[in-house]
């Protein structure tokens, strides 16, 4: 538990991921759980909430996401940089990677799904919606989100609160070989 | 045309869209032209390289795109934060959005369509790959990148090179609002 979190309306939901963090796609199935990095997701509609994230065919995430019709996407802060990098190198099949980095889960309020709060800036807990076609040709999922919580100190009423002062909990952009960029620097746009 | 841009070998074109960029839409069919900003897009595949982005129904872009079969995406650095949001408010069909803004354009090498490299990063031409489920249930199309091209003073060999002294060409990451934070302070990973 993270005493900064708290929900996210689901009408903002997708504003979590509007900006292409990197996430942790999280998973559990018959009694095994799971994690991996991804930097391919996107948000797909506003109302219902609506994601899409690439989970490889031949992962153990896959697997326990069609078991189960669920998964959760955790946004790792800056902070998280290592063991982001570490989940997304290593197979849940070769052990348990939660108890191997230490890090303590939540359980997800409708699904269950294990939720990492420590170090993420938010979550979203995500009920599959079948398409086997494209699951097949495009590795691509879709999903609804069903819940989603922030830490407040950037994320709070809607609307991320980036700045200097938190860029432990900035997210990560995978720019490719461990090398992410974080989303800092805030400019804001003329309006129009 | 921007001398500093040189071609992307396609079997790294996925890492320009990897980190999450909000991205410029450019299209053009029977003598007519469009460019949209879009927050949702993502690779689905390293090779052939295959993208995902969501264009909504109801917009020009999307018309040209179904025309045409062919769109590209163009990677706005920060210097162009405010014709970002400008083209992604306003309708096309309001009057050509490149002449409004005073925005040259090149001609795509493969699909011939229309390129900005001005204040861009990169660029990447795509042909749509047509999924008529998914383009009317989630507004999601799915295309093959055939070119791309980087400004080698933040892309070369494969690489992004981020760092405080290209930060006009540090890709914009939409938080909603008109609040854009940019790709920079890069961090590397530990090894696993």
């Amino acid at each position: 538990m993270n005493e900064h979190f708290r929900p996210v309306a689901l009408e903002h939901a997708s504003r979590l991921i509007n900006h292409g963090p990197t996430v942790l796609v999280t998973s559990a199935a018959g009694g095994r759980r799971n994690v991996m990095a991804a930097a391919w997701s996107m948000p797909v509609e506003f109302t219902p909430p609506r994601i899409a994230v690439v989970i490889d065919k031949s992962t153990l995430t896959r697997e326990l996401v069609m078991a189960s019709g669920a998964f959760a996407l955790c946004l790792p802060g800056a902070a998280l940089v290592d063991f982001t990098h570490a989940v997304g190198s290593v197979s849940g099949r070769d052990g348990d990677k939660f108890e191997r980095h230490g890090m303590a889960v939540t359980q997800g309020p409708v699904l269950g799904m294990p939720l990492i709060e420590s170090g993420c800036a938010a979550w979203l807990e995500c009920r599959l919606i079948p398409e086997p076609h494209t699951e097949t040709a495009y590795d691509t999922c879709f999903a609804e989100v069903v819940a989603a919580a922030a830490d407040t100190r950037i994320f709070a009423n809607g609307h991320w609160l980036v700045n200097d002062d938190n860029q432990d909990l900035h997210t990560l952009h995978h720019l490719g070989g461990g090398n992410f960029a974080r989303a800092g620097g805030v400019i804001r746009a003329k309006s129009t």
